[in-house]
């Protein structure tokens, strides 16, 4: 044996495929799973299967929902004149448990990268156009990454953006130093950033 | 939204409950398997529930199982007089994997532990006796970890198989430094065991 159970094998055969799970603790999970009462067991299997089938596409914002418009795009105490640009379903979610945002979202699953073959028909960049074209949105904050690809897509959107009329306003997230960081331990980007992005003291 | 689907809501709840899945390890597994296509989920979901419907205990050696005895137990190969007792199926594994070892197994389930309330009749000890008692079995190694419910539980093991007659050899596994290890970075504990428990050079 190098392992005694083929059950056991395979199962840790899927587990080490997620993201951040390698060997050890593919196996590590395993054994707990043998460990736990069967209804358990079945209740991880069934919400895996059950997330899978029951998950929808919003067909406003594009994010993932139980219905086919999100709880978000539905809601009308919501600031419709505001859109936030986003990767990713979770960075979604980040900035709604920030409390501080009560506009609505537009998810791109993804930002321009030629290298990898990702271009603006990959993204949901015509359906964000399409929102904004009825005049409603007054200001798209766009919220991507600050790495070379979300910079580079949060430029191509603005240029886009720009053509509709009445266009709106385009913004980008702010960007430098974390609150309650210290200079000492920035990253002379961030810091080169925060310097020429400097604000005025109120 | 906190988050925009209950079922996500309920597979991050279920990760969460996984050793060593934190909040945030569970919300990335979640949202990789909602990028995974059907037949991969349902292969993992099965898998979880193939490995509790399916695994057996081994009648001799209380390992993990496809069937009612397990490979090793089964093997015509190994060396029948020779035990080597750990704590969890995992070590088993872990010490099969060295390739240098050619007995049998007997997993403990756990160690003495007064504190947590785990006495000799919680562990496989009564099997292990059981076991060494038809004098077939000339050798025990005990590999329970070298902690202090390891070692106590060696002692209590080693005393129990000394009233068998006849009595196999009880062996403790050798702690002391790693192989590779270095002096400057070993504890105390370690190097001082390392010196009590020193060998003649060959």
């Amino acid at each position: 044996m190098t392992s005694p159970s083929k059950y056991l094998d395979a199962l840790i055969r899927e587990f080490s495929k997620l993201p951040g799970i390698g060997p050890k603790s593919a196996s590590r999970l395993a054994f707990h799973i043998l460990k736990l009462r069967e209804e358990e067991t079945e209740k991880l299997a069934s919400s895996i299967i059950e997330l899978r089938k029951n998950i929808r596409s919003c067909g406003i914002c594009g994010g993932i929902s139980d219905s086919d418009t999100c709880a978000v795009c539905r809601s009308d105490t919501r600031d419709r004149g505001l859109l936030c640009v986003v990767q990713e379903q979770k960075d979604a979610i980040i900035i709604e448990n920030t409390g501080g945002y009560n506009g609505l979202y537009h998810i791109l699953h993804g930002v321009l990268s030629p290298l990898d073959g990702i271009g603006p028909e990959d993204l949901t960049i015509a359906s964000l156009i399409d929102r904004c074209r009825d005049g409603m949105v007054r200001e798209v904050i766009i919220a991507t990454n600050p790495t070379v690809e979300g910079d580079a897509t949060a430029l191509y959107i603005s240029r886009a953006l720009g053509e509709i009329n009445p266009a709106p306003e385009v913004m980008r997230i702010a960007h430098g130093l974390p609150l309650g960081s210290d200079l000492e331990f920035a990253d002379s980007a961030t810091l080169l950033r925060s310097i020429q992005a400097r604000t005025k003291v109120r």
